[in-house]
């Protein structure tokens, strides 16, 4: 593709052929593809395409590949790493329109959606059945978005992750060729497990374009509960300590006290400003209630104050919806600013120094430095707001993540819990991996995507 | 490699002067290694190597890649679908002395092992952690051969199989490289999913030389349960509705009548000959009450009968005995015989179904076919008994084998759903995926074996 003009003539032409007036070049549609949560600047697609089906994003591969033209899977534009950035232009495929869920199997507790369905409108579609799809990430992700970059959140120290979630996927290769790469079974060992290839894999491999997923029977009971501590790292002991008595926690996560108090100012709520764990139990009745009984006590031991509960389902969304918000409230505490978010995950043992060494660094800043976090999994955000107006900022905002990476690596974490590599931790990849395992990964990359067609620029540095 | 004569001035110089005496050509011990538990006639290897260290696995690898000298990794040899036969010659590399337990992470719940230790050696070392190692495929394997063979069993309803259990991998490449596929972190959205692309590939991709595996905490109270039902199909029906009331079965296995015949005549018991559901619950003392009460409550409605509790550990132990050792017991059923056994995995709300017609068209077999599983998962087992002198019977099993697999294919279900595919199994792998996703695996496997030396004849068929 060697100018607009050729664009304009052959690639669009041919695309309209197909889609009809499901093409578009207009400014504000390119303009609002071209950006997600993350810091990193806008990078618009020359179009953005909106297929209905497996087919029809086949077409636009075989397309898009005569021609040379990059491919960007898009779901929501929820990714906080740069996942959906138009960074070599292209076409934009959004997922939007293939939203249906396609079949429920109750008895089977899975369910198989096209990708484009979002987590919310899955839970929604499946209230009656007394089922739920567990995997959530705060946002309103798309199932095909959070397959591609792995995601998880606050219910995976019990449910797991999209690695764990996912039974099976259908993915365009970047050759046109549609896979399904496994069966509905629960378990099989049948074969190579293209399935986790695929997930994670950031739209790099292929577009995935159904998603087979688990569902869970919802508990008898849910309880929720609120702890304030005198430090982080007396959260932190109290969440290793339960984790090790086998407590099966739903949810189990920290804020700092900065977060504590953007969330009052944001939420209108009056929890103590000071470090507080957020936990959810679910079980049977007496289970609940034997597991909350012994959070509470080992809680206690460690100085915590204020333990609250809350077991009525309003009850219990309003402190997960403030739990939520922490990202928006944390926002507001710099208005205009925009976040660039930390990701490591360390082992449980490492967690107390990893936090403690963090926020001690975090010192450096120029503004304060919110901290969340799944701790239960080892994984905690920092939120570093930037003005996007300065350089210094950005730099020096570059420079805390890097030594937050270099910290977690150092004991034998993950530059990247949840968010993904997408542009900004292609460096920290390498240094995680070795060059030995990174040379897997980059033939992988070329054995199915030899012309790096697909989403290029994101995960493997060039 | 042209001649025996090569084989043994070249090759098994070489590898003498890196391992020496561990090196062996002996007839008895070629005999040892050229066998497993599968109905698949021996094939010896030209040699065994006994390697103590990933440096000595990738030398080894090194030697036969020159030469191209085929190469089967060997863990203890209890594979059921031939893996570890050399079917091409070559040599086998046994991992019985890499057998160190590497780490334990107490606080992580985590373990690194070296590729040869088995799940009871690895159990038995951390008892006096309060910690356990989950994944019980029956024998007593090697944690290298299951996480090759993506082994599961009788715990994989509540703890998952070794696709959910392995964190990470040290693995010897076909060229020689070595690459660890993960760090220890819980959850990782850090680039391609290596660890599981190596989980179940059989030993056709690379030599597996360390695994991290996750543990979890001894649940503070543990009971066991035995149910007899009038049929098999009163059997399923309980599993389903237990599952689907959210009960967190630890252990739920089926055996029929047959089978338990066959164990009350091997182990001395006296169960009532019918068909018998297994259970295993997992969880705070007034929690597990709960879900037995539960469960008992369910089975009494599908006319279950005889529902024993066993709560102390050395009942619990003897209970899971009797099912372990079903295998064995059923062997004995025709003295001689070897058993072909069936693997398929079907989802759950088919498993009535599939159950009732296999077992219906099993009268067609000249013995009784017992029948066992992980019917949790939708995972069951028949064993075919086969005079080895008779080749009519070796047809006439492979032929019921081939439509229990058509049978589970057409519900949606696998041909394997835990032993692996090794040489039984590739068509009905093609069958279960397509051409499609069966050219990305050709594809995979010709990126990372290009000369075809790792564990030839597995998996994919030529």
């Amino acid at each position: 593709m060697n100018s607009a003009r050729d664009f304009n003539e052959t690639v669009l032409g041919e695309l309209r052929a197909i889609l009809g007036d499901r093409v578009s070049i207009a400014a504000a549609v390119r303009g609002h593809h071209g950006k997600d949560e993350s810091h990193f600047p806008d990078a618009l697609p020359d179009a953005v395409v909106f297929p209905e089906s497996t087919e029809e994003v086949r077409d636009i591969v075989n397309i898009c590949r005569r021609h040379r033209v990059p491919l960007i899977p898009y779901g929501v534009g929820t990714s906080l790493e740069g996942h959906v950035l138009a960074v070599r232009g292209g076409v934009t495929v959004d997922m939007s329109r293939m939203n249906r869920v396609l079949e429920i199997h109750e008895e089977d507790l899975d369910a198989v959606v096209q990708a484009g369905v979002t987590r919310k409108q899955l839970n929604e579609h499946i209230r009656h059945t007394g089922l739920f799809f567990p995997v959530d990430p705060g946002a309103d992700a798309t199932l095909g978005g959070m397959s591609a970059t792995r995601a998880s959140g606050t219910n995976a120290v019990r449910y797991g992750t999209m690695r764990e979630n996912v039974i099976a996927l259908k993915v365009v290769l970047a050759d046109g060729r549609i896979i399904q790469t496994s069966r509905r079974a629960r378990k099989s060992a049948a074969g190579y497990d293209l399935t986790r290839l695929f997930v994670g894999s950031e739209g790099t491999l292929g577009i995935i374009t159904e998603v087979t997923v688990r569902l869970y029977p919802v508990q008898e009971a849910m309880s929720a509960a609120v702890c304030a501590f005198e430090s982080i790292d007396s959260c932190t002991r109290t969440v290793i300590e339960a984790i090790q008595a086998g407590i099966p926690l739903a949810r189990c996560e920290i804020v700092c006290d900065t977060t504590i108090d953007a969330i009052n100012r944001h939420e209108k709520t009056s929890y103590r400003v000071a470090p507080t764990l957020f936990f959810e139990f679910h079980g049977t009745k007496a289970g609940v209630i034997e597991q909350a009984e012994t959070v509470q006590a080992i809680a206690k031991a460690n100085g915590g104050m204020d333990f609250v509960w809350a077991t009525h389902a309003e009850d219990r969304n309003a402190l997960w919806e403030a739990r939520h918000h922490a990202y928006f409230a944390c926002l507001q505490l710099r208005p205009g600013s925009r976040a660039m978010t930390t990701d490591v995950c360390v082992p449980i043992s490492r967690l107390v120094e990893c936090v403690h060494e963090t926020m001690a660094d975090m010192k450096h800043y120029v503004a304060p430095v919110p901290l969340m976090g799944h701790i239960g999994d080892g994984n905690f955000h920092l939120m570093l707001l930037i003005d996007p107006a300065s350089k210094e900022e950005q730099q020096l905002a570059e420079q805390l993540n890097k030594r937050v990476v270099a910290r977690a690596l150092a004991m034998g974490g993950t530059c990247t819990g949840e968010h993904g590599i997408g542009l900004g931790k292609q460096d920290s990849l390498v240094t995680e991996h070795g060059e030995e395992t990174m040379a897997l990964m980059r033939e992988i990359k070329r054995l199915l995507d030899p012309e790096n067609m697909m989403n290029p620029g994101k995960l493997l540095a060039p």
